[in-house]
């Protein structure tokens, strides 16, 4: 069967700095339960998304150092040269299909409880914490210093991106993580030239954007993943105002709202599509491409969202989940066929067990 | 400096099987957050044990068939031809110190949630439980078909274990895994050749046993991980009746009582040997080596557990995480030196949580 041509602007190639993408579906990183533990594992799958027709596919997020430790939650790995060819069989899987490879490379901060590196997490202060598996942690208050070590650790993560093969390379920027923590008006209460007014609090972000930029400039493209409240108009870290100042930085904008409970919220209480507000009022303040979420299943809803310029590309962790094959469905006609996301979050409570993720809608998360 | 000659009887060579332990320090199966997930560390610290004169470093629990999945807890898997090689590595850092290498093969049954591999948990019958994780899960009553299936994946395992190089192979039929609930009257309640009376209770045990001893005779020992209640007069399950059907059996008995919060007590509550009654029971009934555990830190304990005739060889576990150079001291004069295990179960309770395990005797669970 053939593409019904009313879709046909989901298919158009789009740039994204000096790469392409093939079409606008776009696995943005979500988590995995296989991560750096399972490689192999993680390459299949990400390679079935591809195949499957969705034009990036990314890794989860991806520690720069043995001081952003999940463990034991699996995530990716570039802290040393001998992640790379971990990573490397994931981006031979994605590219054998013609699609763009991405990583998200992440530094967590105080939600790092660091169970297998044992190293004391960095963050814009000393904060106390919890992991999610009950274990109390308090970060260390990153000097001027360590400052510049973690600029270094961004800088060689985004070395070995290349060395893998990845074509879009993320400075992390959300999540509750250091950088974010370092656009927060409460958790941001320092005195030198990183805390205090707007451009202070924000320099980390820029800082690291340029430096990763002057790494991959020419070879691959350069993302940021970022969040606004959904409700923007209430604002008290002010993260639009951060937003305006590195608008024009990076090569495209992945954009969330900061509460997970609502960027992955179950199907119950949040619908489709239901961050476009805010991803729309960051698409306004930047002629970069911009890629969110939205449990997007739907053709129609997607092409909405082109057509209306909310966003540049179809995000989906879920629903890509659900159906690897989605793009190639609606690009065969046979949207009927997909197998629609209904967001029962079992992907993500088997992630947070610390075992690959799996899926009521499809046992193997792989199937057509 | 000079081994202090009262304690020589610790370092006689000693026979088991068609194998000889080069002396009597003998760490038994334990746990150690690496399993499968991790081969070179745990190679690494397994092979430090043997630099430290461990005579026989063993493996955890290893999984004979993905039906025996406690994920995310990482066990040693020869699951298939692929587990020989991570193995191996931990048997040729054994070898290069002339200690032997032991693998404890593993069918969890109704205790393994299989979160990775999704497969239905075999067992003596169809039991609920709630994996430590807090997941449910229902175990399917074997067959006499499942029966023989089982039996050859014991058998596969134990080839695979031949291939990767170990000297003592395992049968594990305590801690309420499979085999064990087999023997357990309440739990058996088959009404075929395996339930019933006591040979018929004991019949796969002895089975396994054969089989296992089929395949490695002559080229490694077969042990076989035993437990009798720690008050052996209290035996609801006719543990030491069931002991004596198969006493000759295997080439050696690695016994412990079936409670884990004595077995592995803390120092608080439970004292070194404090299970000796137990295994000296045992050890009359039996003309095969006997090891078991008990905390052992003193050198004149051990030597006293020797030189009474309770065992043979010197079980341990936290003893040689909390100072894997223990025999190596002693054999120089220095049991000054010694890093006593002091029952604290930090080990215990990081293996708990899916990550390596640490100590804290000894950080890296690596030094002298």
């Amino acid at each position: 069967m053939a593409r019904n041509p009313r879709f046909d602007p989901l298919f158009e190639p789009i740039k994204i700095g000096p790469v392409t993408a093939p079409n606008r579906f776009y696995q943005v990183p979500h988590c995995s339960g296989m991560g750096y533990l399972r490689p192999q594992m993680l390459a299949a799958m990400r390679g079935v998304k591809a195949e499957g027709g969705w034009g990036v596919v990314c890794t989860e997020y991806c520690s720069i150092d043995a001081g952003s430790d999940e463990s034991p939650y699996p995530h990716a790995s570039l802290r040393d040269d001998d992640d790379i060819k971990n990573l490397r069989l994931m981006t031979e899987a994605v590219h054998r299909h013609g699609s763009l490879a991405g990583v998200e490379l992440w530094y967590g901060g105080h939600s790092s409880a660091n169970m297998e590196s044992r190293e004391i997490p960095l963050d814009v202060a000393s904060l106390p914490n919890t992991s999610s598996l009950g274990m109390p942690l308090q970060s260390q208050a990153m000097s001027i210093a360590d400052i510049e070590h973690f600029r270094g650790l961004y800088r060689a993560a985004a070395q070995r991106a290349l060395a893998a093969g990845f074509d879009i390379v993320y400075v992390y920027a959300t999540h509750q993580y250091l950088i974010n923590n370092f656009l927060s008006l409460e958790l941001n209460q320092r005195e030198d030239e990183y805390g205090g007014a707007l451009e202070n609090r924000v320099r980390l972000l820029r800082q690291v954007i340029e430096d990763v930029g002057e790494i991959v400039a020419g070879r691959s493209a350069l993302a940021v993943r970022y969040s606004i409240p959904r409700d923007y108009n209430q604002d008290p870290d002010q993260l639009l105002e951060s937003f305006k100042l590195v608008a024009e930085l990076p090569d495209l904008w992945d954009i969330t709202v900061n509460d997970y409970h609502l960027e992955m919220g179950s199907s119950r209480f949040v619908r489709e599509a239901s961050n476009q507000d805010a991803v729309a009022k960051i698409k306004s303040l930047t002629s970069k491409p911009v890629v969110s979420v939205g449990r997007f299943t739907s053709p129609d809803t997607m092409l909405a969202q082109i057509n209306s310029g909310v966003q540049d590309f179809i995000g989906a962790a879920r629903p890509s989940i659900a159906d690897p094959f989605l793009p190639s469905k609606i690009n065969e006609g046979r949207e009927e066929d997909i197998r629609e996301c209904i967001g029962c979050n079992v992907c993500y409570a088997h992630d947070s067990l610390g075992v690959p993720i799996r899926c009521t809608q499809n046992p193997t998360t792989l199937l057509k």
